[in-house]
């Protein structure tokens, strides 16, 4: 019934890491993956023939950004978002819960997905500006929720109901449920609320997605998503609740805390209790720190806006802790003859010395931002195919000793 | 005792137009040929892989602001430019001359290649400003020419022997003496004095070239550049005194007049001085229906920004006169399905439609300079590709009826 057949097919001995394949209506994803972002219908400045020599698996994009412009019907219209972009792969589409979020508390608080505590890691957005307290563009109702366009202004509605609509339209195969995402800064009777309201809301996309078009059922999956802030009981409260229902998956999202600790507190409440035969996601998180972390919990896919977004910046990844990263554009680099990385395959490494990106980072030329974005995206399809296998082998510890070391 | 070999292999029987095969140290350049803009040692936002696969045979950098940023030391350091940028085919360097008279009598005057007739053919450059009447950072003297940097403001100094130095560190396969670039608005005075102070720089030039690392003379070829503005006295004095020496091959530089039709005059007064057996190369045009006319004017290369530049301003190149291009950001493209351009075979056509590239164009995201770059600079290869076939094939002529039809 599902569109989605997902098969664990090695389960780390020492930890709850699985190996599995998640067979999708436009191809198969090896997990744990890493899942690119496309917010707009393009992995910035990356060409979908480049991600798949990149070894990108799967893309998600956003329901909110694409209803804005250029709208759903649009892409319906042109046959939908894979032929639209150009991505043959497997494509997932976040709700836009997280972006009303945005729009509404995050811009309100200044807060993103783990407060403001990682800067660069406010993700599953991009335009999430400064505190600007009491300026909320979001109201929420027990029907949907009502907001401005960051665009023109323009009002905006979003439903349970609607918001699958609008998926259904862009044709993704895994679509998520509306739900509302507080912040760090909410307090637990605002947090409390919410999530019931969340839950509610959760029922509804179900009911939407089960009752209308029973055939789109073999063609898109539903995921469910897990709310409930930093508090352990709303978040296990949210984890029974969601798994209880006929979702295809589960994302775990919304607010993971104000500390790495508090997001690996949130992950160690809530994953035990999902399934272990459906395919689990995490919204909004993947330095690579995090990847072993909450790969070790159990996660089979995650997206970040971390290697794209640092790699515009001028930060490439590089397998060196604490930071895991050069910053490119720093003087010492002026001369450096050596690509970003020694053992690194990816086109830019292969072609292009430390001194010509940084000498084209200087420049603000173009090319800069592609050469760094391809680096990093490989860099982490590189890693997870470590990850991988280092998983079937019973590995995985000595792999995160060793990116560790 | 050239780095270069040319040969000729078919003469349009209707017109001056020649087929040629030009070999360099880095590979055969197969004429006419376009020249692709790389400036700062990068065509803007395209990998050197890519442009091979789109039929780009030859780049041209440019000396100014590779001396400016990141210096040719630097790049002598790292294996030369064809090693520094990843482009292992031809390369060019312009002498920095026309960058100078950017600085000068251009930012004065607020004129850039053809006056100001076709603001988008201001080439070789990118940084004409708007005209600051009195406001020129340059000092020209019998030595060479002082002026200041337009990135931080040191004083700099090119001399003709200085010019061939930096270019010997840059290592290109072809480069070009210093000249002045004289103003269309400098009057017939100006331009003589200047144009005698040109030929004393070529004569010094070639001397430097030819008397010091006469090994060097193996893998770098020397071009002496006609001037003389668009008065036909000078342009044929000038073509005189520039082929009476042993350069590798001629360019055209500076003003080519106020008008197309003068332009043409420019080439019809010079080009036939030249001697049939050496290379020509035009400075800085290259719209579409230039081509033709320069081609059958006997002109065998020519560079210009206008495919990237246009690209990157959202004008597509098509094959419909007058323009040859349409604008992907008009609202009449937000919902066309077809790609650019029908028949062609680029990238960018075989994967998106114009509804696509509107949407990334409106959204501004990356991917859209990118995809309207590969789609201009594969037409003008495929035009080239259809030239020169029609030059063998004695069919200029009806090419030129097809593609003006």
């Amino acid at each position: 019934m599902s569109a989605l057949d997902f098969e664990i097919i090695a389960q780390d001995p020492a930890s709850n890491a699985r190996r599995g394949r998640l067979k999708t209506p436009h191809g198969v994803i090896e997990t744990p993956a890493f899942v690119a972002v496309g917010t707009q219908a393009t992995v910035k400045g990356i060409a979908p023939a480049e991600l798949a020599r990149l070894g990108i698996q799967v893309l998600i994009a956003n329901t909110y950004h694409l209803h804005l412009r250029p709208g759903e019907e649009l892409i319906a219209e042109l046959g939908g978002l894979h032929r639209f972009m150009g991505w043959p792969g497997p494509i997932m589409t976040d709700s836009g819960g997280f972006q009303v979020f945005s729009l509404g508390a995050g811009l309100e608080q200044g807060v993103g997905k783990v407060a403001s505590i990682f800067p660069e890691e406010n993700p599953r957005g991009g335009h999430l500006k400064a505190a600007r307290p009491g300026h909320s563009l979001v109201k929420i109702d027990e029907e949907g929720v009502s907001f401005r366009s960051h665009l023109d202004g323009s009002p905006q509605r979003f439903t349970p109901e609607g918001v699958i609509e609008m998926q259904r339209a862009l044709g993704a195969d895994i679509i998520l449920a509306l739900d509302e995402c507080t912040s760090p800064l909410h307090d637990y009777e605002y947090t409390r609320r919410a999530l019931e309201r969340t839950h509610r809301w959760a029922e509804r996309a179900l009911r939407h997605f089960q009752e209308t078009e029973p055939q789109a059922r073999q063609t898109q999956a539903l995921y469910g998503i897990v709310q409930g802030g930093a508090y352990e009981d709303l978040r296990r409260e949210s984890a029974r609740f969601i798994t209880a229902h006929e979702f295809d998956g589960f994302a775990i999202g919304g607010s993971l805390g104000s500390s790495k600790a508090q997001m690996h507190q949130v992950l160690d409440w809530t994953v035990p209790l999902l399934p272990s035969e459906k395919p689990r996601h995490l919204l909004g998180i993947g330095a690579i720190p995090d990847i072993f972390q909450i790969v070790r919990r159990g996660i089979d896919t995650f997206d970040c806006v971390i290697p794209t977004r640092l790699g515009r910046m001028g930060h490439l990844l590089v397998c060196r802790p604490p930071n895991y990263r050069i910053n490119i554009t720093n003087a010492c680099f002026r001369r450096d003859a050596r690509p970003i990385a020694p053992d690194c395959d990816c086109y830019t490494c292969q072609n292009f010395s430390r001194a010509y990106l940084h000498h084209l980072f200087g420049a603000k030329e173009l090319l800069a931002l592609r050469l760094a974005t391809v680096h990093n995206l490989r860099t982490l399809a590189k890693l997870m195919v470590q990850i991988r296998r280092a998983i079937s082998e019973g590995e995985l510890e000595e792999l995160q000793r060793a990116w560790s070391a």
